[in-house]
């Protein structure tokens, strides 16, 4: 890897998922790009991720979906269950039917999977890999991004800003911080075999959620069924109360303490060392500052309820690469278009997330019971509530 | 009218509309009764009452259907609109195969007129009425109920106890207190002519009910359309803040005042000096103490969401001298099967109002959105909401 400061089309900060997508799609466009990142390797903490058709149409046009799959799993159906009482309230099936109507298949894997193959991906096509790089600055200069590093300056025609949710970039174009739900998730992800009896057969080719009040539990498995994923999240009544210190693992155990067998055998499966309290922003009118523009949770963090935040930092990627077309330098026209198809749409996953949240976290009695009449009421093979996210046109169906 | 104390087969303490029908049931059987009732005079205040199948039936069985219609209107639907909007979220139909699949049609009505038409009912059949005669106690004497009260003791075999919420004869069998739910209702009703333009004559025929955070609002005409009721109920911040003096009109048009047109419109049909904090009570096992048997508001007060306060009432008449059979004086036995039958179902029904209520006044947000999407999905020819309440079986059909 050259880690020398130089010149390229286009310079990017930051190498997650959303910053290698960007380098990826803009290299296999025929532009020149390097990739910054702050940390010594391009790896990912976290544990598993869900990559819905919207973002995996998107990998098979790249040609990476096949590597994806064989990554992950292609899970069966997405069943919602009632965290008090486990009974299944509604499911997606994920079926050749789905397959079908959106064009590429639901797919789960693990973050650092993803990543590698990003990564992967980027070096075949002769992006430049930075690591070990953090940014102070990026300026424009006449038509020329001037990225501003502890290894010196790095120039582009455009600088893209993916540096995730606490983005320094950010504060370039909006004085806006990030929000706190005041939810807090745990993770897992282990080996089948370390699970043993804790773990549910029959959930391997599904994922589950169990919803319930002020606290949700999604699992499912991960590298074709060798790993097993568990992520729980719970409102903190520490946060509420104003503590400083808040959503420790006795506040884990208490959240769920109520909840059905299934989901109290699921709090077994966490890391209990970690934790990941869970923030968005609000949607901001533009992403631009001269020749900076940001992508991903730098631009539109969101919380995780409707699993996007890689599948939208992949659609911008997308984006922004097919608004440029190949060797095209018109970068701040791309950028205005790029904008312009973009902050509608995730504008409205930020907006649904929060709901979506407050769906599955309803309080017990008439919100509960509401939630649920709904969802038992949904025919299995009605997707308005999803084409509007999955399906290629962005127009709502609904 | 015979004041003075006596014997009869029964003594009904109160006469409001479940103590004048459980006399009229009772006496139609065959049975002597009187009715005690502390104020000057048989008469009600409040304004309109909505009498749903479930006793309408039973008015029919007793012969007075005919007059309640034609002192009522029969509504063509019941419509559910948004408070904050005005959009229709579904609607009941009230036509023919409403009529024809319960037996009997929704009416509504002024309570003062269905007081007079039971009044008269129970003239007609010899039933002994005592106004201006406060109880003090009913205590059991062998085979015999010894109501004491201002006139005097009156004794029966058995004594009703139909003292509606404030109940003092519950103290007998239960130390519980009415509960306070923090809602306050407003009332009008009002010839139409008097109302004007701020009659919407498209509702003539229909119950329209408002439903929205913390509030709503239910209108509909009555006396053959020549007067229009409104109810306005909403969730008091004096009451929630603890202060004694609370629900008042400020309030009332604070907490309509970011409601529809029409609704904030029809607030203006209210009448302003007067108002009804909304109370209920949890179900009790039982209603008995030796011979004193409660019914109606007295035994199983409900918040008025499904607008059963009445009809519930007029049930436990229908009940109770069904049980008795014609001259039957098999007192204990007929209190046993009263309960035995009313009890269960009464508690279905004051616990069901409550929720009906928490789905009515659902926060903004989440719950609003699902409450109106659950609503909306409803197919208007879908009864199983209503069958539990309102078809002849007691058994509920979901």
């Amino acid at each position: 890897m050259n880690a020398a400061p130089g010149s390229t089309d286009v310079v990017v900060v930051g190498g997650g998922i959303g910053g290698l997508a960007t380098a990826y799609a803009l290299a296999s466009s025929g532009h020149s790009v390097a990739v910054l990142e702050r940390a010594p390797e391009f790896t990912e903490v976290g544990a598993g991720l869900q990559m819905a058709p919207n973002a995996t149409r998107i990998l098979k046009e790249w040609g990476l979906l096949d590597e994806v799959v064989r990554a992950g799993v292609t899970p069966r159906r997405m069943v919602y269950r009632d965290a008090l009482d486990g009974s299944e309230l509604t499911h997606l099936d994920l079926d050749d039917g789905f397959v079908r109507r959106y064009g590429a298949p639901y797919v789960v894997m693990h973050r650092s999977d993803l990543l590698s193959i990003l990564a992967r991906a980027c070096e075949r096509a002769g992006v430049r890999m930075v690591p070990d790089c953090e940014v102070t600055d990026v300026v424009t200069d006449g038509d020329a991004a001037i990225v501003r590093s502890a290894r010196g300056e790095f120039r582009g025609g455009l600088a893209v800003g993916a540096d995730g949710l606490r983005s320094t970039l950010r504060g370039k174009l909006s004085d806006d911080e990030p929000i706190c739900s005041g939810y807090v998730a745990y993770r897992g992800a282990f080996p089948v075999e370390e699970l043993g009896s804790r773990l549910d057969k029959a959930a391997l080719d599904e994922v589950v959620a169990y919803i319930g009040p002020g606290r949700h539990l999604v699992q499912y498995a991960l590298r074709g069924g060798e790993m097993f994923n568990t992520v729980a999240v719970f409102k903190s009544p520490a946060y509420e109360r104003g503590e400083r210190d808040w959503g420790g693992p006795d506040e884990l155990d208490a959240a769920f303490a109520g909840s059905c067998d299934e989901v109290r055998q699921g709090i077994g499966s966490l890391w209990r060392d970690r934790r990941w309290p869970m923030y968005d922003r609000l949607p901001i009118p533009g992403w631009t500052d001269g020749r900076l523009v940001l992508t991903g949770d730098a631009a539109h963090p969101m919380l995780q309820y409707l699993a996007q935040g890689a599948c939208q930092a992949i659609e911008d990627a997308h984006v922004l690469a097919s608004g440029l077309g190949g060797g095209e330098t018109d970068w701040t026209g791309a950028v205005e278009r790029f904008e312009a198809e973009r902050t509608a749409r995730t504008a409205r996953v930020q907006n649904t997330a929060r709901v979506w949240g407050d769906i599955w976290h309803v309080d017990e009695g008439a919100g509960r019971m509401m939630r649920n009449e709904l969802f038992r009421l949904r025919d299995p093979r009605d997707y308005k509530y999803v084409d509007w996210l999955y399906a290629k046109r962005d127009e709502p169906r609904v």
